[in-house]
């Protein structure tokens, strides 16, 4: 499939003024995303309207034109990559706010607004939108629910899909449906609504999003914990669920991942580290002091090397400092991160620790792992020296290695990022010939002329 | 569609002894649900395997045999009467819990499974399955996953959909299929077990689900409060949400509801009340005592007769008896009681129960509304003396004025039962062309000869 200059002008034709972008700096601008993958498409739609945007699709589906839809470019897996050009299809002109409902408690938003003004503009309202995707100030609600993002408090909160009650969504011949509703609540039909949630852009455009949200707890505190041993974390954890918490957020990092973010900071608390916790509360304020004492307490074992406590949202944003510091303490390494996103049983965390540790030493590649370990998905970092010969091949064996340990405990080789290009590769040992062939079979149904992101996992 | 008889007794040979049974009291028993409407299937099938059930629908599917999949039969809306005949697939005898694992906080349990033994069985290892529909005793997980479930504690927890990571399903044509996994976070493709939660037997049958489960929260207690008026006990409702407070529950009743138990129970503390609430915490004891007295505080206004707490498990479920009441309160009028269970955006809450009195004072049919107010879910009760004359005409006027006005403010008209039959009228008035269409497209997709359920919602 290619689209020839002159259809692309006379789909420009049908469209408003600026709509459709067919200069080089505009084309090379809507490429790719933060993997490494690239692919110019023919054209850039920058639609203003859902009548745009169902104009867009309803030509792309006559002409057989491929149409690669897109959120800020923020994923890491190359899934707003089109692969096999034609128009690449940015939501981010739709970026207003519709309705803030604070009787309703349900926010109405465009694809192209970001996440985090998102969650600002409720917040100041009284309201609250857990998902907190790391790229949260950059990527966009569209993008999120595209690609089902999650991010630490999913652990309480659950993830993006679990917040959308209603999609607009135009599918590949231009229809626009709008799915669900906005109750709470709706069991009118079958779940199609959650079906366009991380589809990533297989299915159709999202072009308005209703999104459930909760009253704001008025109070959050943090802790952060030091451990001797990996061994030592890993059985924290374990107590922290059995003395019954369910903490917003439970994350943690290996002793690489430590190592390196003691190097950047200069931090002496991190020394002799090898494990570390960082657990998030939230509730009414007598609530969650009193918790933070009795969860230090319950995380506190003969490995432990310090806790450190946060009240209040301003503390609280210090000490995830550190955890951001992780992602900035690698990249100082000079060499490039795999980050891959797999999610195991959680009873496997220190297994897949150990798996890691022993395949560094076998591949020679550094590794450091780190993320949310309450729901057993763990940022599986393989550091490379792409410049040295052969490290290519070297990382992409030990990709192997490591995906095929994580399914065979029963774990996944995505548990945030989706399948992309990154992934595409393992897709066939992801899912089996019965799982590949009911995504097609839904795939055809809503896209019989497979225009929607094409040449990704399902074609 | 039918099934002739030869052709069943050449089924029979193909399963175990006894998991088809073609007699006609196997065949009354599994005629219907806890709705009116009754359906003979030709033949009952009852498998003992997920093997068997490949079997019955590669048969049904090769002969274009209507297949009716059904849990316990406790469903309120007629989903698993098998109107075209055919073959009534009963899971009742997949029943085995086959996993509980504390370290994953994973079950892996067949669909014949009844909810409440499930979560006796996992809160005797400290976990926690949330959903509760009030069927629990009797329903099962099958049934409940096939309705997605809800149940008073969903406004926290939300439905039986955020607890399925992975189903194994069988397909029309009998293709075993397993998606999903037992990772808590999972992004590998689409979202398609959720597709089958809530698909009401048209896209498949689940002969296994693997469910995410919670640390057990240690402490619970419960408020009851009593209010002079129906707009004092929104305004509490309101109270609670803006004090950053998301109960587990959150239940509503009317005066009619009311005055109803009271004649039941003889209750002195309900006279006067023409508004109730009750209100569930859980977490942490020292958090859960404090946040009752402060809850306490927030729910009381110048309306309210009485306040009742309850603090840990014995203590609530007697609070919850006068719940439980509500409903034999209204079978002791001797009408016939049509249980509408509407969403409704929760700012309408109080033009819906203004609506559903003067709809009575109207329609001169009783109307008793309670339900989960939280989710703006609640469940609208039309009492009918169905052996008057006119007496069906008027209800089907009075429940169609209900679901236009419904409709009208954003609401649904079903929020936790499901369309089955009962709401099949009103499906066209649900969902407009393009959701419908889609929804024909998905059905064609995955069910290409429309075996299965037919004659329901889409076909």
């Amino acid at each position: 499939m290619t689209a020839p200059a002159a259809r692309l002008r006379s789909l420009a034709r049908e469209l408003s003024a600026g709509e459709l972008r067919l200069d080089e700096a505009t084309r090379a601008a809507h490429a790719g995303d933060k993997w490494f993958a690239r692919h110019e498409p023919d054209a850039v739609a920058l639609p203003r309207t859902t009548a745009s945007v169902a104009r867009i699709l309803r030509f792309a589906h006559a002409h057989r034109i491929p149409i690669t839809p897109r959120g800020a470019g923020h994923g890491y897996v190359g899934g707003c990559v089109p692969v096999q050009g034609g128009i690449a299809l940015s939501l981010a002109r739709l970026r207003r706010i519709k309705e803030i409902h604070t009787g309703d408690f349900v926010a109405v938003v465009q694809p192209g607004v970001p996440t985090q003004a998102l969650q600002d503009a409720v917040e100041a309202r009284g309201l609250f939108y857990p998902p907190d995707p790391a790229s949260r100030a950059d990527s966009t609600i569209g993008g999120n629910i595209a690609t089902n993002a999650g991010g630490p408090r999913c652990l309480k909160y659950g993830v993006t899909r679990d917040y959308v009650l209603g999609l607009e969504v135009v599918l590949a011949d231009g229809t626009v449906a709008r799915l669900g509703s906005r109750t709470h609540k709706n069991k009118s039909g079958f779940e199609l609504a959650r079906l366009f949630v991380g589809s990533e852009g297989l299915l159709g455009v999202i072009t308005e999003a209703t999104l459930k949200l909760l009253p704001l707890p008025p109070a959050r505190a943090c802790l952060c914990v030091g451990y001797r041993s990996m061994a030592a974390a890993a059985r924290a954890l374990r107590d922290i669920f059995a003395a019954g918490f369910l903490p917003c957020a439970l994350e943690i990092a290996d002793k690489f991942t430590l190592a390196a973010a003691q190097r950047r900071t200069g931090s002496r608390r991190l020394a002799g580290c090898e494990g570390l916790l960082i657990v998030e509360l939230d509730g009414q304020p007598a609530s969650v002091r009193a918790e933070l004492r009795r969860l230090a307490a319950v995380a506190r074992n003969a490995e432990t090397r310090f806790v450190q406590r946060a009240f209040g949202a301003d503390e609280c944003e210090r000490l995830w400092q550190i955890r951001r510091e992780f992602s900035y303490a690698l990249r100082d390494t000079g060499l490039t991160k795999l980050n891959e996103d797999v999610a195991v049983p959680r009873s496997r965390l220190e297994d897949l620790f150990q798996f890691a540790e022993d395949l560094q030493a076998r591949s020679g590649l550094p590794i450091a792992c780190f993320g949310h370990a309450g729901d057993g998905n763990i940022h599986v970092n393989v550091m490379v020296d792409l410049a040295q010969p052969g490290a290519k091949e070297r990382s992409q064996r030990a990709l192997d290695a490591l995906f095929r340990q994580v399914l065979a405990w029963g774990g996944v080789v995505t548990g945030e990022h989706g399948i992309g290009l990154a992934k595409q590769r393992w897709w066939p040992l992801a899912a089996d010939s019965a799982v590949r062939s009911l995504h097609r079979q839904i795939k055809h149904a809503l896209d019989p002329r497979g225009i929607l992101n094409p040449g990704k996992f399902v074609s």
